[in-house]
């Protein structure tokens, strides 16, 4: 559900491109991602992607929210019991980073916003605002902004422990090996309840 | 203590250019740094760089091994308390990191390891297996292993939603304020004391 992978049968250009540049920006991060190379990638003209996306930063945005989708997020973790918010948050950010072998495009989103300002301000817009700063103010926690920031920090923290520095303990261990150390942490945050 | 500039006084061209390295790496991220970068930065020439350091992988792991003392480390997360260990580790993290406006050379080695594999080998070892690793064997943790991973996964986590993702609200908070929400979260990892 995460993959943006060209769909089977017919796709606009525009689609193309926007797939071909969440895979660049997967497998290279920002920086190292030209809009010469997700032409090629897509198999077009680069002037093309120059003239449907104008520059790097704005193919970027696309990409950032074809996949994050608050919406979508806010969705998924609302429908249940609220002290299992955590745990189905957990769920539904692995879901979306995908197998540990081979990350989907949404941890391009990640890696790329270690080395770029934009793709930094989109996630602090989207993942953090949008999607934990409503769930923590769902909770009326007296602490939202910082128990969103910390979630974020922690979830992001397993993105790149598990994905890039790929520890071998996060690499063999499954979603469901994950929530229930995860989880808990995740629900303090947001609900604002200290661990004592 | 985790600045490696230059000291007042003699410095030998060694230490220069490590210094330059760190600072390299710490701006542009591994991928990013060239030796010819890290020359101009030091000032020298850079067959002078290759001639000392051989590959770009070699400098970094000169950088690290000079940043990441494990010893130093356990001896300061061991001294006091069992309780209050986490506490302690989170606080020696956060030094090594520097201030939220300039991050030091230590937060070079977080960014590098997202995009070079040599990075990310050096980390899981250093880090995970060697300091967090230790801590949570000394614990006598069933899920030792799991456990230092997780606490590495919220300590790297921080680091990037502080440093390089810049939440608002983790920039505006001193040690002191993240210090009662994460360090019973890195204690909890670290003992396996699952929270319930």
């Amino acid at each position: 559900m995460a993959r943006t992978g060209r769909r089977p049968g017919p796709t606009s250009t525009r689609e193309s491109i926007v797939a071909a540049a969440a895979e660049c920006f997967a497998a290279q991060g920002f920086d190292a991602t030209s809009m010469r190379g997700v032409a090629a990638a897509a198999g077009v003209d680069s002037a093309l992607v120059r003239r449907f996306f104008g520059s790097k930063e704005q193919l970027f945005t696309e990409v950032a929210t074809a996949l994050i989708v608050p919406e979508r997020a806010l969705a998924a973790v609302a429908a249940g019991a609220p002290d299992a918010a955590g745990a189905r948050l957990v769920r539904y950010f692995l879901s979306l980073l995908g197998d540990v072998s081979q990350p989907g495009p949404f941890f391009g989103l990640i890696r790329s916003a270690v080395d770029s300002e934009h793709a930094a301000a989109l996630l602090r817009r989207l993942l953090a605002d949008r999607v934990l700063g409503e769930l923590a103010t769902s909770f009326r926690s007296e602490n939202a902004e910082l128990g969103a920031a910390l979630a974020a920090s922690q979830l992001v923290g397993l993105a790149v422990a598990r994905y890039a520095v790929r520890l071998d303990a996060l690499t063999a261990a499954g979603t469901e090996d994950l929530i229930p150390w995860v989880a808990p942490v995740v629900q303090s945050y947001l609900t604002g309840t200290r661990i004592s």
